[in-house]
């Protein structure tokens, strides 16, 4: 946890209802942290549903590598994550921990160790022994209580600024359904390492194998359409519990990914992954701006979010928009590299309603004294027309500031 | 051209000796700095090849297209740099102005249009007239000298903080030829834009087709070995001359690339373009150390370098360069995300001769204190193995500091 609050936390925190089917406890370990929770566990009831997507690092961390085993089953009964240690590239070590932690975790609970599910975020490359929360888990399963959603946010907090929630209630074929998300983000300082943790969790009744691809095709747009400084953690992790305790008050269960029950749940989850993301993207280290980047007109979509990816990860763009500059020479580069196909007479470039480039050139009725004052607001919005099909892609990233070098780079100097 | 040298610039600078058959004018044309040189013609005799290599860019600028139609011919009179202006991302007016530039030159020298050579390094998006040099041009090749190499390095400066040179002689079957190079830098200040130019030049007699092999295959482990900070800039271009007069002396024209009277051009070339390269990085904005990266044990060379620039990239390696903190994690991270074929449990990785880890773990003899010296110094080497199979690749890049975020986004603010 940051002394500074980004300049671009919520205004105010959403109250987090308690979910049916589900308690939470979180606790003091010390595992690198004093004087603050840096344990959550989340028990489910039996019959709770499990989806997850996790990082495309070939060199994930342990626990990522022990969810991975577990999804298959599609059946959680509880969710261990610490923050301080990310229990990352720690060798047979880190695997000795998840075996431990998870013994511990079912054990606490009652079930088996395939329905565990566990994360670690923190230092990368220190031993996390187990010893040093798993006594915890026991105590912490018994104590658990549905109502401490604010809680579990930060607990799992490492250099994020602000804890990050969301909450909705959605129809779900007559009866309603909550929809509650937590998220910590990539921040990082001193040997910390930057990871995505995000955990939502439903009362709604949801067959596994149908959580899986609303989570799977929901994340395309919000969480994989997000990007801080193109660094990818070990770790990320983002799961997607179902309980579906609302059955009891008359929700039926969806078995079948095309259930119009559906609908309003997809719409709402889909919301919730692109809120919890820029909440993420808000609080990237040293972020002062929030820069919202629309690709139309390429060659297809995949390639649209490939340029756009592109730009969102272009140091020069990045840190003109730190500077307030409207410096659209460094967009035409950044579409330039991103080895789609561009045609560079055809370019069209707007910030905010602006348009700046047309026809390869800079607009005609270009402006210096509208897009600077443009530049000076929290959040900037850079629309690029390749000019050549209808794909179309949108992506989202901060501003790269001397305080993203300074937090990542002056703690040793 | 910066006003702070940087602490990684050359001790002291090579003298540059005359090439036969090409000469060199410089001028202060004012198209955008005042008080110095902008604009360099070299002039080339009858007979002299060329070749080229220029950015990947699907957005080049208008002098790189120019350059391309020109360079099948492979015959070169002369070559026009400008400096100040890119003439990039300038629509129907770029070709404009290198069609009128190019006509100029012709003139001026007496040749056909299709040997002319162009670049421009500056301000992108801003128009370049042709009025504000072409007029200058035929007075240039008049005056041209051959012995001005150092003035030419001068000319096509923008934000480097200073000239980057190289020389070497060569035997050539029996004879003595020379190579000279010019280069100038990844560097961008206030609406600058960075560009890579390089201009090599020789009076060995070799064919054209001969001459861009040597180019094309020695430019993978030297210029595209480098990264500052993976933005790719519109205008890169590097372009190698050879004028032929060392047949007066007694050199055998080369029309075979397996002759092996190339085997020393050779090598001397390859050590040329390295030098130069690293010369470039060691003027990276804001750069306060090389990194040198190598992998090997990759799966195939390709697949070393992919991982290779994947952490020369990476802005969490290179801001714990910067805060020389040996963090092991984040080149693990970055090995992750190449994409590439690794295997977490097998990597090891050396910061210099110290290896911090190994087997996936720490190294157990790890020294905290020996990293902590080593990581002062000014030159930093990682070394990774993957420990998958014979792929080998190095690559070179600077630390990222304060100091680029100011160079790049502070001017506005």
């Amino acid at each position: 946890m940051s002394d500074t609050i980004s300049p671009l936390a919520p205004k105010k925190q959403p109250r987090m209802p308690a979910i049916d089917g589900l308690r939470i406890a979180t606790a003091e370990a010390g595992i690198k942290y004093k004087g603050r929770t840096d344990l959550l566990a989340m028990v489910f009831d039996e019959g709770t549903t499990v989806a997850g997507v996790f990082t495309r690092s070939q060199c994930p961390s342990a626990p990522v590598d022990f969810c991975r085993q577990n999804l298959p089953g599609g059946s959680a009964r509880v969710l261990v994550v610490n923050s301080g240690n990310a229990n990352a590239f720690t060798g047979k070590k880190g695997r000795e921990t998840t075996a431990l932690t998870a013994e511990a975790a079912a054990k606490a609970v009652g079930c088996s160790t395939n329905e565990v599910f566990l994360a670690s975020t923190g230092v990368i490359g220190e031993p996390l022994p187990a010893e040093k929360f798993s006594h915890l888990l026991e105590g912490m399963a018994k104590a658990a209580e549905p109502a401490l959603w604010s809680e579990a946010g930060k607990a799992i907090m490492t250099t994020d600024t602000y804890p990050k929630y969301a909450t909705a209630k959605v129809d779900f074929g007559g009866a309603e359904v909550t929809l509650n998300g937590i998220a910590k983000g990539a921040g990082m300082i001193a040997p910390d390492m930057a990871t995505m943790l995000s955990f939502i969790a439903t009362d709604a009744p949801i067959d596994a194998r149908v959580l899986q691809d609303l989570l799977s095709k929901g994340v395309g747009k919000t969480f994989n359409a997000v990007t801080v400084d193109s660094d990818t953690s070990t770790s990320d992790t983002l799961m997607l519990f179902a309980t579906g305790a609302a059955a009891k008050r008359g929700a039926k269960r969806v078995t079948d990914v095309k259930d119009p029950i559906l609908v309003p749940f997809r719409r709402a989850l889909n919301k919730m992954l692109k809120n919890l993301a820029l909440q993420v993207v808000r609080d990237g280290e040293g972020a002062r701006k929030q820069v919202e980047i629309t690709v139309t007109g390429a060659k297809s979509a995949r390639s649209a979010k490939r340029i756009a990816l592109s730009i969102a990860n272009s140091p020069l763009v990045k840190t003109a928009v730190a500077g307030e500059d409207a410096n659209w020479g460094r967009v035409v580069m950044a579409v330039g590299k991103a080895g789609e196909p561009a045609d560079r007479d055809l370019l069209a470039i707007w910030f905010g309603d602006i348009r700046v480039a047309v026809e390869g050139e800079r607009d005609p009725d270009y402006s210096e004294a509208d897009t600077s004052t443009y530049m000076k607001r929290d959040e900037i919005v850079i629309r690029v027309d390749i000019g050549l099909g209808r794909g179309k892609a949108t992506v989202w990233t901060c501003d790269l500031t001397k305080e993203y070098v300074a937090i990542n780079g002056d703690y040793r100097s």
